[in-house]
């Protein structure tokens, strides 16, 4: 039985938006100097663990590629082969891209809030092609529909099979493979692996800039539930963080 | 009859050795600060003039890896796919790896010294894998036979085959290709396709950071012999002064 490869997942840092506190999604925005930071520091993990990356899969947004670029090139990894896919990118957030957390629990109040940022399967409304934060006319979507608003159902639906069509294979290969990508499209990652139920995935928060290692049985199962956190300690505190966003 | 895509050659930025005057070859430094900055103007060329590169092929290097990098971003195609290949790199400088230019020019003298920067098939002597600027042991050519010394033939036999088997199709399939890599190897490229004799190209300087645009006809000939520059004036002023180096 052939051995498989290693999983590593990597949030992306704090981006300027994040920072701002607002919804983001499929907007391109850049990585704080945090973030920056973050990414740097995810990449030394990676190197002081020993656990470097044969190759890696980023979304298409910038703040996942970057974040990518910085903890390779920390970790002496810059060179390995690049794979980029929108399967990877954020949830879309629809009509809330672009606004402000804190004023949209305000203006909706916590139960429609917490529905649009934690519900399975309730998207946000849909966003106007006009809005100046719509994706329409993107070239890097050309050649897809591009979703007008997403839900973590949705995410899960269009990710799993890059997950299986393009990474599995890797794994299979017996590599160690990177995906930097996004807090929902790792959450529906995780949500697959670990087998966590539409409920419970609402209480998973993935924190940012802190490898999280998956060794995977033969039939892809996580020899540990939920991973492994290269930094436990400070992975615990930044998802407390995250958990308390729009506060 | 289709039309080819465009090519557009990007030599990396400054790096940390050229700032030094130090031979580096295969040494992988990073881009100094300038290097960077010239990576970024680099892209806002391509943006100025709509040239937007589809993909990317680097070498395994971080000085042309981090300009890729740095001129997608400025141009907003951070996110299109990458290829890299050991095939790309920088002529191996042999045993002058880390050695200073001006003190290898005295030491060596004059003819001596043109002999291994610019004559086409005298390469340097071999590097000891013992030395500490050797490539033995680097995981990234545990596939390959890597060279110990490369005179510019050497790059140009190395270099085609990828050009060939990988760059020419995705030219075929009418897209924009960027290719960020070294003075030498693209040099080699820019023999191939100009069909610049072995004694001529001995005299072609290309600057660093400065796009140049390659239209191919249907049989991969340059409609503008030697390409275009991007900025004309300032590549002008930039071959001139890399002419002069170890001066």
């Amino acid at each position: 039985m052939a051995d498989l490869g290693t999983l590593v997942l990597l949030r992306h840092g704090q981006s300027t938006w994040n920072a701002e506190n607002l919804f983001t999604g499929w907007v391109d925005v850049p990585l704080s100097e945090q973030g920056a930071a973050e990414a740097k520091r995810g990449g030394e993990l990676l190197a002081e663990a020993g656990l470097l990356p044969d190759l890696v899969h980023t979304s298409l947004l910038r703040r996942a590629i970057s974040t990518a670029n910085l903890a390779l090139d920390a970790a002496d990894r810059h060179w390995i082969p690049v794979r980029r896919d929108w399967r990877l990118n954020e949830r879309h957030y629809g009509a809330l891209q672009g606004k402000n957390k804190k004023q949209t629990l305000e203006e909706f109040g916590e139960e429609q809030f917490m529905l649009w940022r934690r519900s399975y399967d309730t998207p946000p409304p849909e966003i106007d092609p006009g809005d100046q934060y719509s994706q329409a006319g993107d070239a890097r979507y050309a050649d897809i529909d591009a979703p007008l608003t997403e839900c973590l159902k949705d995410v899960v639906d269009r990710l799993i099979p890059y997950w299986q069509s393009t990474i599995v294979p890797d794994l299979r290969t017996g590599k160690t493979v990177l995906i930097a990508a996004h807090g929902n499209s790792l959450r529906a990652l995780v949500k697959h692996l670990d087998g966590i139920s539409d409920a419970d995935i609402a209480g998973l928060n993935i924190p940012t800039g802190i490898p999280l290692r998956y060794d995977l049985t033969e039939d892809l199962k996580p020899v540990t539930p939920g991973g492994t956190y290269l930094d436990p300690e400070a992975a615990k505190e930044a998802a407390a963080a995250v958990a308390n966003q729009g506060r």
